[in-house]
């Protein structure tokens, strides 16, 4: 379901589409976060006109107010204008039964961009294939959430540096995650040390597990967070997708296994960041927000900057 | 429930509102027209501020996302903006009771202009009767659908030229097809010969029937498309809308007799276009997308430039 | 539940959030009040850009099409932009957990301003305590909707001039209108006189009653407004909010105890006013509505301008 990357054209100059990270070598991304330091000036300074005479439209098959707002806001913030549906499947209810290769051409009639949510994995890449306009993905089932690994990619780079020089634990459920895997894919380019803390039902998927290997990563697996927790720069938690397991209601993740407690946190370097791609439930505690270490806020804002950046490299590509 | 023309104001200089199809003489269509084929333009230059300081408002009692993004890009791309709701019946809910005619009047002290969807045939009516502002006909119930109408004449001229001269061919269901019926009616102004292709439950309704053969209109009926298809001029195909009928389950529009077969498509002049108000099942196989005759993604492309025109003939009228 | 005058600021030179009326003192409802009156203009030239940079959240819980129009409208009107859920509840929903703190504090990375409509007394509160960036209420649950009293009261000033000269009856639901409540205790500021008209059943909550006689407001409770209309300045009405009762169902508000009849609107004064919230069901025959004493739409009309001086200020205040 995946693209590979001759087919979605990483070697290309400009993106056509973003579907997955497997678009985004080193070079691209040095250049594409380049423009997203940027895009925190261009917000301050308001009154933005760069995407002024475009419109996106936000084609949500499933809602996701989190995500539909910090597209929504990217272009609202660039001078674009935005249509949007949470309730997508209109286009396509039972009865009057439309394809989603049809609701995309139709759109493309209207729109100069399209950002799709769809509960579907490989939506984005069929979106992609027949649209005359350029496609986001904003999650497409269980398969990917580019822009979601792109800006924690960004907020490791922004706050800790060269992610070869790091250690990055991953900690909760593994196995839905799937902000974890597309990340892990990104950080395995810079060889970055990983760690990955779940018990053993949420374990990282076998198949991205030998992928890791095979790209010669130094990665390791635990079970609880306190052995890992003093080694590491960046720690990445995750809440347990309860609404995509079925028969796992046995499992918690708030025992001081996979959460943050006070002796966690005392554990924890003083350069240490940790981050969330939010929802959270108990997994980090309120009050730990106001610690400088708590980087999930920021990560968040990042966002906003990164998806500016994908907007504008879609709609008003650089001249190279 | 369809307004009378001198009711709307036919012989007016300007439009109040868009109802029916029975407010467009061939003079005020020929001036619409003219400027819808500006809009084309409009569009590719961006930046247009025409209606920088207007106010549209989407107010859908019933979801219909397709139509909503049209309109809503339309206003966007002539600068203006758009408040909008799916979900306008929780204006009038069971619990708060409010009459349509208060929640118009309430919208006019916000908008400055309503495009009105409901499921209520007349509807649009009674809002134009009370509303302080213009209001467009979006849908109302078995109603009327005008601006689909003029954007099915506008393709037909476009694409063909003079409907005086020519042999439109309707098929599928007839007699729920809402577009068909105001479509049949606009082209009897031009004396275009038209023929109806549907099974017998799904016949044209006898009223309009004896309308157009009123108006000196040549029309034959046939029960198989391939009667007509080498003759045809125009292919006017549509689904059968399920969700508007009952106890009709065994009818089925997929066999050659009311769907395009390759056999039937061999017989097809040249010139002849297809076209469908979307969205499609089986009528139409999407290996026909790529034939030149297929019209229906450019038909939606107009329905963007037509709803332009009407949005600037309301809000911001030519000096007569 | 309601927050106290000092913890909110009342006596600060700039509002940072509108949670309730016991923020406005007399001296910050004139200065409001004088920037109200100029929105009309601002509307009527068009093409505003005060707020050009800005970004507006409308974050509802719960449906409110009325109310999320007119701030909305408000908001583009001064040239801003706006980004709109109806759905908020997606954020927390029972899957993913989350609190309404972690909502807001996300929100706040995207927007400039939050306008939150929420079903639980408190919850603006509570997402001020939290907020990176302004709040508005625009109604939580039984609690507060401050900016409908507000526009109640310049409705009121515009019409009738100074409230101490004035008697104000209430009548129909004043137990649970939460409009009513916000209005008398503005009221209470200026000595007006007001009476109070209802069942029993819906009589004003007695703590409320209490403070306002604590004020030394002269207030009289009847049980039909015949006994009162005779020399009422302003009626302001309210239905039932049949969704807020339970067990009340034989409860009638349209006997011409409590609803506008020919017979009673013969006695009223020739400038009195006749004001309603809306929805209204039948407490205001429509026969009514072109009698210029119905002030009710324009009422409606001020809500817009009350907004947009309400905007203006969180996000552009006034130099002082």
């Amino acid at each position: 379901m995946v693209p590979s990357p001759a087919r979605i054209g990483v070697s290309m100059p400009s993106l056509q589409h973003v579907l997955s990270v497997r678009q985004f070598d080193k070079a691209r991304i040095d250049r594409l976060f380049a423009r997203v330091r940027e895009m925190r000036g261009i917000v301050k300074r308001g009154q933005c006109t760069i995407l002024g005479n475009k419109l996106m439209g936000a084609v949500f098959y499933e809602a996701s107010t989190r995500t539909r707002f910090s597209f929504e806001a990217a272009m609202l913030r660039l001078g674009g204008n935005v249509i949007t549906t949470e309730n997508a499947g209109a286009f396509s209810s039972a009865t009057k039964g439309e394809t989603l290769a049809d609701s995309i051409k139709t759109l493309g009639c209207y729109l100069d961009l399209i950002i799709l949510r769809h509960f579907d994995d490989g939506s984005a890449q069929i979106a992609a294939e027949v649209s005359t306009v350029p496609v986001i993905n904003a999650g497409d089932g269980k398969g990917e959430h580019p822009t979601q690994a792109l800006l924690d990619l960004f907020t490791i780079r922004e706050e800790r540096g060269d992610p070869s020089k790091l250690h990055v634990v991953f900690v909760g459920d593994l196995r839905h995650g799937r902000t974890v895997h597309s990340l892990a894919r990104l950080l395995s380019m810079y060889d970055t040390r990983m760690s990955f803390v779940s018990p053993d039902a949420l374990n990282l998927p076998d198949t991205l597990f030998q992928d890791l290997i095979a790209e010669g990563c130094e990665i390791r697996e635990y079970v609880g967070l306190r052995e890992v927790i003093e080694s590491a720069d960046v720690i990445y938690t995750t809440r347990v997708q309860k609404e995509r397991l079925s028969g796992m209601e046995g499992v918690a993740l708030d025992g001081s296994d996979y959460a943050l407690t006070r002796e966690l946190v005392a554990c924890m370097k003083q350069g240490t960041i940790v981050m969330h791609p939010f929802p959270r439930n108990t997994e980090i505690p309120t009050w730990f927000d106001d610690d400088p270490r708590a980087a999930y806020f920021r990560e968040i804002q990042n966002g906003l900057y990164v998806r500016m950046a994908l907007l504008e490299e879609l709609l008003n590509p650089f001249p190279e």
